[in-house]
């Protein structure tokens, strides 16, 4: 008899329910820890089952990781309609709004980055990348020449907020707003940097 | 017949030149690539000696990621003798130069960070720790007060630091002093910026 409280799903929504369940787990483990059983236990399925859905454990740790990401870059879409220092405020602001709220997430992110897994690797960075355009955009159209230098002295301003986010957001619970203050107040000194750096 | 090429070694000696060739592995291989079998066949002995050595993969890891750690914290050791501000400069450019002469070691511990094995990402916690705290040094000594948000802040400026490392000495080949600059260029903002934090 088929249970009242569990509608059939399409094969579509089991996989999407199973990776929100992956992504609900890495804020209390790591991304080493999410095992295929781990992941069986909690959403209560067999482990064949999983095995069917995402083939490896490589798999589903890039189908959960894939949607953290997307999730985290979603909710700090930048607002175009935002003059653009206002737009770099308001994103980071999203983004450090995010941080506070999925702790757990952001942090198997950031520590993502250094998996050993190529693939999952790649899907991390790509949002650091994502990130670093959004803010190459910005200055652009504030005037800053778009060179290699701004772009590499960006990327690598976004590892700092990375750092900086889980320092006070996660790990002193400081106010995003002020968290925001003082990451804008390192921007400019940095993109001013950029600007002598002949590459 | 014993190899004259050979010399019979002392167990600490054994271990260390096993250990040393794992460091030299990391120039081309990840961590995650470093297994037993790979060091077994670089180094020529069998993978029960290595386990007689290191008991365990990630025992091994330890070893290897803490001696890659330890040569990059000596070649780059402040030389107390200097004034604060070229101290930070002569420290910076021996790390710098460290990174270009052992590009692959670099690059594996910052991907270390992320590892999924706590005491591996503890042992390359450390050179931030110890990274930042040399700045902290420098900047009291220049008259910075010594705040938890300064110490936050030069923490994020070494992961600032190690991304810049990477895109601009391992990627684009510039010249160390260069990099040197830049980063100095950075350096005094995010310390301004973090006397304004209110933590």
């Amino acid at each position: 008899m088929p249970d009242a409280r569990r509608p059939r799903l399409s094969p579509e929504e089991r996989r999407a329910q199973l990776v929100a369940t992956g992504v609900n787990l890495l804020a209390e483990h790591s991304l080493d820890e999410l095992t295929m059983d781990v992941l069986a236990r909690h959403a209560g399925v067999s482990r064949p089952l999983l095995f069917h859905y995402f083939d490896t454990r490589q798999g589903m740790h890039l189908a959960v990781v894939t949607t953290a990401r997307d999730s985290l870059l979603r909710a700090s879409e930048p607002h175009p309609e935002l003059p653009p220092r206002e737009r770099i405020r308001d994103t980071l602001l999203r983004i450090a709004e995010f941080v506070r709220d999925h702790k757990g997430t952001f942090h198997s992110l950031v520590r993502g980055v250094a998996s050993g897994d190529p693939a999952v690797r790649r899907v991390v960075d790509e949002s650091r990348e994502t990130n670093a355009e959004r803010l190459v955009e910005a200055f652009t159209e504030l005037g800053t020449p778009d060179t290699s230098a701004l772009r590499v002295a960006l990327r690598a301003w976004v590892a700092f907020t990375e750092e900086t986010l889980v320092s006070l957001v996660i790990e002193r619970e400081v106010a995003p707003a002020e968290v925001v203050r003082f990451l804008e107040g390192t921007l400019d000194g940095v993109v001013a940097a950029a600007g002598e750096l002949a590459i």
